[in-house]
């Protein structure tokens, strides 16, 4: 039998679905949450996928995130619009410096986070596995020729170096909106900032990490440490399985695979 | 024969222009620049159109903007990546208010400023010339989702009144990018101020009229009221018209419609 996961961390029926679509749309960061909740009963899980990240509660064994759709969870902190691959540069940053002083950017679509991290080499060529903004390659130059338009400039009139301070202006700008989001999480769920604290996603390692260090969090685990590297680079999908695995059997799982 | 206009004012030959690649690119603006140093020796032109303002100043006669390119004029304020129709609202601002509380937007192209201006009635759909961002309409109804999806919500999840106090807080973050651009502008032609100022463009009186107002520009002037509306709108293409003319017979034309 099909199921299909709500927002509330309940499998219902395709029926059951049908009538609360709210709840069972962009449900994915609940089976991360879940998957977290099994090896801490209190933690705060950052999933840093390729568009958005997810800041997921868990408190005595349960997902508490109180965001009942992307609205609420937007106000919340509980959902921020970042991402390590196919965030518009121009909705991070409303400027750059180039030579020390601060420019505005165009607003189009020139970069991505994808170039950003690239050219930091916070991710591989094999890891960008999005499209580009022109259409173009994940070569280091594409990358860079990339960026320099966010200023409308090019290879002629930037230097790499100075491409790579952009590269890092942004990064920075990146994991401030994390911590943003963690704040206002933790506003809630106060007790959390004290507890485990693990990392997800793509951009885990990248972006969650030195966001969590950043809002303060002493107790930071790497998730994909206790289920894999590629598990917790799709950990909603691995979560699913595994909630799937509980729910048939009728009771919980305590598992690591270390 | 075919010439071709430069960013310092000058008719070249396509000989001499394939020699200066850079100076030809993006030199609509000074066609308007030229367009108002013919009705004020000294004074400041604001163009908006429906992706980017050009800031441009007039002294002696003279176009004297700055920027030898795009990323130059960036740095000056002499262009400012916003206008009237094919902005990315999630490139103007980093968060909206809803309900009282200042939210993060979505980092994707959801909405566009031609949405803000349609829901506010600053344009009507038929000045709507642009692609929207998700292929549908120009109705009101069409350009409220469009905005409220920028909060990930919907008109279900926001009422028409929430979405509006939505646009005229992107409608004032607008005019606050052209006032900082007239700010730099200023910087270096601290005269200009006190002088006439001119907007055009299909955001002029929208946009342009009101940052002039803010920044403590005294004298505004509409190019329209000189040249005919349908002309200011397309003010380049019609002051490169009569530039074409000047150059031609040699000598400086004065001129008015009225």
């Amino acid at each position: 039998d099909m199921k299909v996961l709500n927002v509330k961390g309940e499998l219902l029926t395709i029926e059951e679905a049908r009538k609360k679509p709210l709840e069972v749309a962009a449900a994915n960061w609940f089976a991360t949450g879940w998957l977290a909740s099994k090896l801490d009963e209190d933690c705060v899980v950052v999933d840093v996928g390729s568009t958005t990240t997810s800041i997921i509660p868990v408190l005595n064994g349960n997902v508490t995130a109180k965001g009942k759709n992307d609205l609420e969870k937007l106000m919340l902190g509980e959902l921020v619009y970042t991402g390590v691959l196919r965030t518009n540069v121009a909705a991070i940053v409303s400027q750059v410096p180039i030579k020390g002083k601060l420019v505005n950017v165009s607003s189009e679509f020139f970069a991505q986070s994808g170039d950003v991290h690239l050219i930091l080499e916070n991710i591989k060529a094999k890891d960008y596995t999005v499209d580009t903004p022109d259409g173009r390659g994940v070569s280091l130059n594409e990358a860079a020729a990339r960026l320099s338009k966010v200023v409308c400039a090019d290879l002629e009139l930037l230097t790499l170096k100075e491409i790579k301070t952009i590269a890092k202006y942004v990064y920075e700008a990146q994991i401030q909106q994390i911590v943003e989001g963690l704040k206002k999480v933790i506003k809630h769920f106060p007790t959390l900032k004290f507890k485990p604290a693990y990392t997800a996603g793509l951009g885990g390692k990248i972006l969650a990490w030195r966001a969590l260090k950043k809002a303060g969090f002493k107790i930071l685990k790497d998730l994909s440490k206790f289920i894999g590297a590629s598990e917790a680079k799709a950990a909603p999908a691995f979560g699913l399985a595994f909630m799937g695995v509980e729910f048939l059997e009728g009771e919980p799982k305590k598992w690591r695979r270390c």
